[in-house]
């Protein structure tokens, strides 16, 4: 019977841990909406260009990574990843972060996101407090939701986290443990941390005593202006765990990102890995050694700058174009994502689901979601690089359509 | 300067997390031992043998997965994995363990490890009740670990964990939320749960409102005998939790497990694997599935089988040869290991590091482990997939002589 098996159902959940009882979604259930229709313009992925993806080079590296070691290959292995790539990595750092580090100051993840929960794993105690930028990345407040901590709210300026109201909040708040910030065309809002503010956040950090955690997935796609150095970088004592993945200047589907830090903390994240999976597959961590060994993965990211600057200066040429001086904008340069700021009284949430999706068969991600606290609600972000100019184009033209008619409607 | 930086490390240690905080090892760090020379014989491993793996046709399996999906294939994918991997895995429970379930009822995973990983992070909260057989599984010690659980002990018997003595638990802790157990060919001590007990574990689970977690790695690899269902396959009301992998009967090297449960547990899980690690790359995932649709995995199991009974014949028939009679050994009808009992008062590490190794050059490991208290330490696990049938005869016949002198002397 339906209503017997449904009773079961809630009875037995009632054994579930506190960080999954029902009724909690995780956040990133609320990122990916329904369908638009043939005519549909997406903006609210957050995708590279599978048209860029060097799948046939990469189908060469796994073929070399099974070529060369064979069955031992699909033996375990070191939890960490192997020497080899590590290595690799602290080369890639160093060359365009000007981080300085070993081998053994790496360890190889399940992609960015896995990184970001074994540093919540290794930190936070429920009710630890942890500063994060509003809005923020929603994939690291969805890991860090999962060990219950306390959320401080800091507001992000063109030129990055307020790091006056982080002072300010450090003050009142002594024992933060942990200040998030993703410094390069941040997501959701493609904002750039300025050098000076990178700078004053390691002296806070050491005044403080907090660990910070820097997430750098876009960093190296920048369209305009030149690259500045990791907040990782200005540390001298072990107050940065600087993250990083493939997942964007490569393929998401790799799953391989990186965490660079003290070895101490590093030995700490790989005994945390090891309880969480053991390690990760060999072959995809051989595939991708292989790779940078044959390849110039700079060279292959230059590549794909052109496509995605082509495509965030139809974007921003666009919205300067169409959007009603009520819509204010981020003008990043690089990353993969616009912010839109609408008026105070308009909740995105109920304007893409009531009108801009039926109607403009447009989608976007509703800002609220990237908020610790859910509670700002007139914010939106815009995916430019899955989509190509003639769409942005069209598709801006629409979206600003509908807010000028709604936004104005409800003003 | 040394000291400095010292000090530096230990105060930023001061804010890692109680489960992360330094002196609180993992257990799976004590597993692995040193070196043993040129006449050294390992049975302190828990390894499938690698010369027996099918590594051409997986590697044909990764070209068809790429040639056939291409780009795609490198993108984000779902979370639970393809739809047609966990009909497949549907299909297999069924048909091996007398589950039935459909593709919604399993949860593909990094490896078996992140399964029980991610049921202990949906279940336990710090200081709930989680009964476990005594000895038991590290990797699933090591991972509820971090979770700050309170275990209760369930002795073993030959015929699997003892359900009288959980009865008795039971009545004085009804609040146990967990019952962890490894029915087939349970690591360390290679015992086999009876069809009786597995019916009355159901029936306790509905009694006093628990869930089950059975985790079943060796189940496909018996030797001798025939194979029993399920627990999972006597649960009406959605108790079990059923997990296995591809480890020890493909390739540990895939990490590729899975879960199979009652759709609502797997719809949480499967959130709380985006939280760990958004998915696990969908290459593996589609190189197992086309391993699956032109290989036929049943006749792959069957080859082994064939290798591995003589491995664990050799053994029994050298330990049964060869043991002095103050040692008892278990007698296993599949799975990798054999579980020595050595006199009370006998240490297995201490034995292990001043004796064993450096005299016999033999290696084991000791058992306290395997104890969720760490408090038994006269048990040792040895393994016999891994070493050839010469080894083990040579090997326990040393083993035998090092103990026979040194625990003599010890008593």
């Amino acid at each position: 019977m339906a209503t017997s098996k449904r009773e079961e159902a809630t009875v037995m959940s009632e054994l579930f841990a506190d960080r999954a009882a029902i009724g909690t979604e995780s956040r990133l259930a609320q990122l990916f909406g329904g369908q638009l229709g043939p005519d549909g313009i997406k903006f609210s992925a957050g995708n590279p260009n599978p048209d860029l993806f060097p799948t046939a080079q990469m189908q060469n590296a796994f073929n070399t990574a099974i070529d060369t070691a064979g069955n031992h290959l699909f033996e375990y292995q070191e939890v960490a990843g192997p020497v080899h790539l590590r290595q690799q990595l602290a080369n890639r750092v160093h060359q365009t972060a000007g981080i300085n580090a070993t081998a053994d100051n790496v360890l190889v993840t399940q992609g960015g996101q896995q990184a970001i929960d074994l540093v919540a794993k290794l930190l936070l105690d429920t009710g630890d407090e942890v500063a994060v930028e509003t809005p923020t990345y929603v994939g690291a407040l969805a890991s860090f939701d999962q060990y219950g901590p306390t959320y401080l709210d800091v507001p992000m300026e063109d030129d990055g986290m307020d790091v006056d109201a982080l002072t300010s909040l450090l003050k009142t708040h002594p024992n933060i443990k942990l200040v998030y910030t993703v410094p390069d065309f941040h997501n959701p809002t493609g904002v750039t941390m300025s050098v000076a503010k990178r700078k004053r956040l390691v002296e806070l950090a050491e005044e403080y005593h907090f660990y910070i955690l820097e997430d750098t997935p876009y960093r190296d796609l920048r369209y305009h202006g030149h690259s500045l150095p990791a907040i990782k970088s200005f540390d001298r004592h072990g107050r940065v765990i600087f993250i990083s993945s493939f997942s964007k200047i490569l393929m998401p589907g790799l799953r391989t990102g990186w965490v660079v830090a003290d070895e101490m903390v590093i030995n700490k994240l790989r005994q945390l890995k090891e309880t969480s999976d053991l390690e990760s597959p060999a072959i995809m961590l051989h595939a991708v050694s292989a790779f940078l060994d044959n390849n110039d993965l700079n060279q292959h990211v230059a590549n794909m700058l052109t496509t995605y600057r082509n495509r965030l200066d139809a974007m921003l040429n666009a919205l300067t174009e169409f959007m009603p001086d009520t819509v204010k904008f981020t003008r990043p340069d690089g990353g993969f994502f616009v912010w839109l700021t609408l008026p105070e009284n308009v909740d995105t949430q109920a304007l893409l689901q009531d009108v801009v999706m039926p109607q403009a068969h447009i989608s976007y991600v509703p800002g609220q979601v990237f908020f610790a606290h859910q509670n700002v609600h007139n914010g939106l972000r815009l995916n430019f690089s899955g989509v190509d100019e003639q769409q942005i184009t069209a598709g801006i033209q629409r979206l600003a359509t509908a807010l000028t008619e709604n936004t104005v409607k409800v003003q």
